[in-house]
């Protein structure tokens, strides 16, 4: 286990665009505002959702698309920085017009109805992501 | 896409009141506080629910129960104004007792059996909602 | 209903340790930077779950495990104090490999396969934990 202190940055209320993709919109405000490292928290609704579910035993992606609008019950996670680019890792539950839940790692084509996204700056040397032999994940470095 | 960058106001800890209404007990923290602009989060539990889910076909939200006792997993969002009053939206989700989970925007008929809640409030210009003819939703104007 | 002030203290970015138990490790954390009242956030993975439901009418939990690797799509909660120790409470909400969606109260035996933690110090007198007659829980006095 290991722990830093990050120092509070700003606080950024973002309305993200109909229609836009879900982790491009994301990075495209941590970007417009500077941020290196930050936490992410949104709740809204999509028209299309695609996500992940990451084997540990073959250590692998494997991605499904959820079908239908849904709402964005919780949308959590954060912004850092992997090979000098803005990375995005966040996990999405979402609810069907029945209420049942499904969820997972997002990956590009969660298409946006409407999102009300939360950013928290996090100052201090950036956290960076490479990859963890024993998990197979890029996770975070020096940490 | 649009964002602002608001101010760190208090932090409120809260216990809410065993049979109140999930939505009734927000609003009245908030106000109880002053704030016009926060964002919540939430863990307990529910002793009974009524969510909905937002049709973007016919632009509608259809309301639904989820009866008997639930925990609640994670209540995410946030407080801001809609026509001068304290508008809350808040997303649920819940598991039942084999853990199956269930969820959708939070409308009034959550009866509340224990509810920890944190409100961080946001300074600056409040954030109001208005119609949005895109997507027939409340949503936050000016950003 | 019942609300305290707190201020901020410090904000804590971990990565929990590969094989450790989930509840363990986040005590552990707060236990290093000597934080008696702290909101948890995080997101991951699990190669197993161990979740309990309060039964509202017998006034106990009931546990149960979930198998296999399941993504972490959130935890919250918070950490206070109970009879003089580091209390965790958080709740957890998984999904497995086709997304469907299992959550419960987080007890002993959730195994991290990777865990990034935030933990938000909430500075003023420590938040405590007592038998509830009403609910049977043990809730937070003083509030």
């Amino acid at each position: 286990m290991g722990s830093r202190e990050f120092a509070r940055g700003r606080r950024i209320v973002a309305r993200l665009s109909h229609g836009g993709d879900l982790l491009a919109e994301i990075a495209a405000v941590a970007d417009a505002h500077g941020m290196a490292t930050a936490e992410v928290r949104a709740i809204g609704a999509l028209s299309h959702a695609r996500l992940a579910f990451y084997d540990q035993e073959i250590k692998a992606y494997g991605e499904f698309d959820v079908d239908g609008a849904v709402e964005l019950l919780g949308l959590l996670g954060n912004v850092s920085r992997r090979d000098g680019a803005t990375a995005v890792h966040v996990h999405a539950t979402l609810a069907g017009h029945d209420g049942a839940c499904v969820g997972g790692h997002v990956v590009p084509g969660c298409r946006i109805f409407a999102c009300e996204l939360i950013l928290q700056e996090l100052v201090g040397e950036p956290l960076e992501r490479g990859h963890d032999e024993v998990t197979g994940l890029p996770l975070w470095r020096g940490l």
